[in-house]
């Protein structure tokens, strides 16, 4: 083992570089070029090589396996090649690509699920044409989750930057579904999985939840929607039976403002607008989407393939950089713990 | 008439102190004392002269019409006095108190009305007090638009901050209430009330306008909801028929970070909180309630009578200071029309 390695208190971060057409390949390209400026940690890129190579000149060195990277980050990126992605044309999708990009995240998987990788950052899809070739989840977390042996739907969406951290207890469902899918089991289970995560990847010892109202100003006591009395009040208390730190329901419009940002660690949103709208107010460009609920480490740039304008070299690398240092900063806690 | 009324455009503006319990009257004396730092149009107070000695010690000056202000704003904050308002102490609201406020916003609103105000800005009343002595208008905003000869329906109220513009289509409802509520006349109407505000109230010749999805991802072409289909882009093709200037349905979350607000003039948000989230995350301490739809201009600071620091000199006028600008800013470019 290197002296780099031994160095650095986790293993390299395995970055899967999603649809070899997006802007995944030049964005994780991007970030190694920072690595140094923004003290991101030893990470390995798994992918075909080509999609790389296509939008960007630096040094690329395969490994083939991930206790490589280490010594070889320093003057190169480091890449675990997977097979053939068909021809690669950026901004122009297609079905060899899709399947490189879900061998790639298999592989990704496999190596922190086994701990030869030390966190799993994932570029952006395209669930198209991931639909396309027959992929039957919704999503990559819920693929990533049970590849862990965890049910896609116990795994937790939160989005974070750097003052702010929000989990939707609802995600992509229209919004007129949603008065119909809160439950009070569903909030303290989002809530419980939200506290835990605080814990293990952030570090924060007592984490301060503070839960959204559903209605405007929290519903006024049932005279604006009656979410608050129905669902979220019950919640507050099991949470707080439990020991959790937590306040709410708190109108979602005074929330979110730097003040109001102060008294919480995370915000627990009803539907995901609420919980996306100040996020990407605030982040637009940092904003990182972690996946809470599973045994590794996992988080991704939150933004999509941006094909419009992938091969262009105009993509801006600032949340896959943020991914890439919170899920070393994520690894890194969980290994004090 | 004075010179320095002959210097300025426009009449003196016109504010309503609100509850006298409340921070109303702090908040506008404040407002007086940074009159030179933020270059705001002469104005006076309507009210209890006592609502404001109780918790300023700053020179207060009776007048008995507007045209006075002018001359002495410099020296003093001009003051037409209303009835004695019983017992006032701050953070206490009582009926009496209600019923200054009142008796404050109806003379304040003729005042404007007939022109010898330039403006009407109002400082906060207690709901809760004003329904108790028989108030029957949702609020101070209907209540303004059925004494200038508008239906209360028609007033349109849009939230303003140095960077961000929005109007709720929807208000005080329930968000499950919202899809119920929403069709291709309200939006219609909600944006033309908006065109035409930004002309006349800003001075913007060709309004740029935004609309929000409903859902997340403003529906996905219908995968996660049809709002946008059956009401939204008809609408949008509706207005667009008319020569407006506007573009959606957008998706909420990514539609107000700095960059994608420098697109628009003013965003037309389909819920309270869609409106109220990124203006507050904002511009939490200068957020600007405006009227549109109205004869005259009328603002007000975008929060509540916070009895719960009234008196304690610790309310920040920034919001006030904020509604009295662009309160004489409308005016001016309504002078100049």
């Amino acid at each position: 083992m290197s002296t780099i390695a031994d160095a650095s208190p986790i293993a390299p971060l395995a970055v899967a570089l999603g649809d070899p057409a997006g802007i995944g390949p030049e964005i994780v390209a991007k970030a190694w070029e920072a690595r140094d400026r923004d003290c991101l940690p030893p990470f390995f890129a798994v992918g075909d090589a080509r999609s790389i190579t296509s939008v960007w000149n630096g040094p690329l060195q395969r490994i083939h396996s991930p206790d490589e990277a280490a010594t070889v980050f320093a003057g190169a990126l480091p890449l675990i090649q997977m097979e053939d992605a068909g021809e690669i044309i950026p901004g122009d999708p297609n079905m060899a690509g899709a399947r490189c990009s879900l061998d790639s995240l298999e592989l990704a998987v496999g190596l922190t699920r086994s701990g030869a990788a030390g966190a799993l950052v994932t570029a952006p899809v395209s669930k198209a044409q991931l639909y396309a070739i027959g992929f039957t989840y919704p999503g990559q977390t819920e693929f990533v989750a049970e590849r862990c042996g965890i049910s896609g739907s116990n795994a937790v969406m939160m989005l974070a930057g750097p003052t702010l951290r929000t989990v939707p207890v609802t995600t992509h469902v229209p919004l007129a579904d949603v008065p119909g899918l809160i439950s009070v089991d569903l909030i303290v289970a989002k809530a419980r999985a939200t506290e835990r995560g605080l814990v293990r990847n952030f570090g924060i010892e007592k984490p301060r939840l503070a839960v959204a109202g559903f209605n405007p100003h929290a519903g006024e006591g049932g005279a604006l929607g009656r979410e608050e009395i129905d669902y979220i009040i019950p919640a507050i208390e099991i949470l707080r039976g439990e020991g959790i730190d937590i306040v709410g329901p708190l109108a979602a419009d005074t929330m979110f403002h730097a003040r109001a940002r102060a008294h919480y660690d995370a915000a627990i949103c009803l539907y995901h607008d609420q919980a996306l709208i100040p996020l990407k107010t605030l982040h637009f460009d940092e904003g990182v989407n972690m996946t809470l609920g599973l045994p590794i480490v996992r988080t991704a740039p939150d933004h999509g393939t941006a094909f419009e304008i992938a091969g262009r070299n105009v993509a801006e690398p600032g949340a896959m950089i943020a991914a890439i240092r919170m899920a070393g900063e994520a690894a890194g806690f969980r290994c004090q713990a």
